[in-house]
């Protein structure tokens, strides 16, 4: 279960080599901020622009706030005639009741193997369909930009395999990448464009959620935390901070769980969505559990609020958070993730069921993580969340 | 008619702000080289795609061929399960009859004017649909790349034309953005996502020229030469090499030209194109005018080749392109263009028709540049071609 590092002197590469070092993005200066954003879009709401819905208005402004955490975000500029999705924008088609959906996404290298962040970048487009309950995705155009500062003998083993791994998520996801577009650019990034014509029925609006429903999450949350934590093995300075509170060998297994993690698709849990009548779903990303559940109960059509109560945490990430202080946020529910679960409103009698059909068919757990309550459309944790280490045990050679 | 020019200080910018100097695009180090990048797209053909047809192959390459120039290109990796367009991918939906076609495209920076260069991206990236005569778009999603060089001043004052030059051009399409990304980027990128959904008699496959066809371009040449020198006014030793054969006005006036010719989209070509039976068309860009006639030729069923004879180029453009020597190759159709005109095969009987209706629907000319014989799918121009002046004459105060 557990993957071999990339090796990059098998591919002849220099030891040191980082994919991660073709960004400067890891730190928090890069970022368009939200006030600004808002701003700059302003100028694509025109006159010639319909009239604007609230809940498209608020699906907007929830969207935008969920990624600029992560310097890339969705932004919901016209109106959608038909529907809204937080996570993909909804448009009717010409032709009898169909409906495009499409949503489309970047990030920059945030894990070392480049077959793995093929994958992972794949997996975190697709799961923006995925949130809106659509398991088809009739096409994938992959975005890459190379960096210029690859000497051609990096680019030429590391572009194939990010290719590979992107389209071989794509496949998984019964899709395939039909197109797409590489630009040399200074940062390396890798994105895509999934797009699908679906019938009504295929998609579910995220905006039902009905006092009573449960939280039901799909993938443990510390994806950041485990990925910086790797990094920092080689960073004495910020190794010294936490390794009281973790072994070298608790970050390698957590940036594995991480890497796994975030590469796997929400392609199962976005079928159960219609099985178990899901009332609204998003994906957690970059502005963190929080932020997501938060963008999510404002969209809502009735007076509900969402509270938290438990938090799904790769093993030992919790401690590595609270040993960072402020950083992360974690606990809180800011930590950034990528390509995280789904966070699905259900009803209560259906959730477990849910819960136990995910685990059957996948193999992984999915966890019960708060309650829908009368309120007005905010989403908060409780003071004291119970965090669920995930895996609870550790078994040696295996992931999970 | 003439647009004045972008000034800086109006919106309280440093009177020396230049929008193309957030790329090193403009030289020719960044670019992938062609053999490279099939190299890298080999590790998109996995064990797992179909077998590729041979016209599928060609396009493939044409495809690949016609942009590495600009250092972005289009790959159709996947094998495309109902016909290929050379400039967009067309896949088969799970819906009775409908394809999806879809095309994506970035550019940096090339004009000064930020209104300008988003209507000049958002038409290159239609382009590509109405080159298979595909006149709607059902969404466009716009990719912005925000350099982090720019100040936020600079940032707050250009994004916003930017993105109102796109949705204008979008909104002029008769579709609408529908969403997108926004990420910071060192250089500055815009481009796009174009997608529709159609019925087969909305689409022309380009494979069908027969002998006897003639070939129409609907836009001149010669925007490479003329942005180029536009920027050479603030390059004394650049400048001393054409002052000879241009005055400032003339490239202030043919720089004009090129962006509101990169700026008009080829819609109403893209219509006539039906209403005149074409046999095949492709987009003029990043490989020049033969280049793509090459690829054009190449992909077709019937054995047959094309000649050109007539080059309409941008008033005095022919004239600097031969006063740079070897530099742009223009007269040979190697010099890059940006957004250019459809370049179609059509019944000589039809053409002619085609030439007066387009003039008479836009305001614009078209022109018969060649003629398609019998041969083994090449493309040449002839050994001294006409060069015909756009506008034959000046008209003070006017561009055309």
């Amino acid at each position: 279960m557990i993957r071999r590092p990339f090796d990059p002197e098998a591919h002849e590469l220099d030891a040191s080599f980082r994919l991660t070092k073709f960004t400067d993005l890891k730190g928090c200066g890069c970022k368009v901020p939200q006030d600004v954003l808002l701003k700059l879009l302003e100028g694509l709401q025109g006159e010639g622009a319909q009239a604007t819905s609230p809940i498209a208005q608020v699906a907007q402004i929830a969207q935008i706030s969920q990624d600029q955490e992560q310097s890339h975000f969705q932004y919901v500029t016209a109106v959608p005639r038909i529907g809204i999705g937080m996570d993909s924008c909804v448009t009717p088609l010409r032709h009898g009741g169909l409906s495009l959906v499409q949503t489309t996404d970047f990030i920059y290298p945030l894990v070392d193997d480049p077959y793995m962040m093929g994958k992972i970048a794949c997996a975190n487009v697709l799961s923006d369909l995925y949130a809106l309950g659509v398991m088809e995705c009739d096409n994938m155009l992959m975005l890459l930009g190379v960096s210029n500062k690859m000497t051609d003998k990096e680019r030429d083993v590391i572009v194939p395999l990010m290719m590979r791994g992107f389209k071989d998520a794509a496949e998984e996801g019964g899709s395939s990448v039909n197109g797409g577009q590489t630009v040399m650019n200074p940062w390396l990034t890798i994105g895509g464009v999934a797009t699908t014509v679906c019938q009504p029925n295929e998609y579910i609006m995220p905006d039902n959620a009905v006092v009573g429903d449960v939280l039901v999450l799909t993938k443990p949350l510390g994806t950041q935390v485990a990925v910086n934590a790797f990094q920092w093995l080689d960073q004495p300075e910020r190794w010294n901070r936490i390794k009281l509170v973790v072994s070298e060998d608790d970050v390698r297994k957590a940036y594995q769980r991480a890497m796994f993690s975030m590469s796997r698709l929400n392609k199962t849990a976005a079928r159960l969505m219609h099985k178990y009548n899901a009332h609204g779903a998003t994906d957690v990303t970059g502005f963190g559990l929080l932020g997501h559940a938060s963008n999510l109960a404002k969209v809502q059509k009735n007076e509900v609020s969402f509270v938290i109560h438990n938090l799904p945490i790769i093993a030992k990430m919790a401690s590595v958070g609270k040993a960072c202080g402020n950083m992360f946020k974690l606990m809180q529910g800011h930590s950034e993730e990528t390509s995280g679960g789904l966070l699905i409103a259900l009803p209560r009698e259906q959730a477990a069921a849910f819960c136990k059909d995910i685990e059957k068919q996948e193999g992984y757990q999915a966890w019960i993580i708060g309650i829908v309550e009368k309120g007005n459309r905010t989403a908060r944790i409780i003071d004291k969340p119970r965090v669920i280490e995930v895996p609870a045990k550790d078994k040696d050679g295996e992931l999970w």
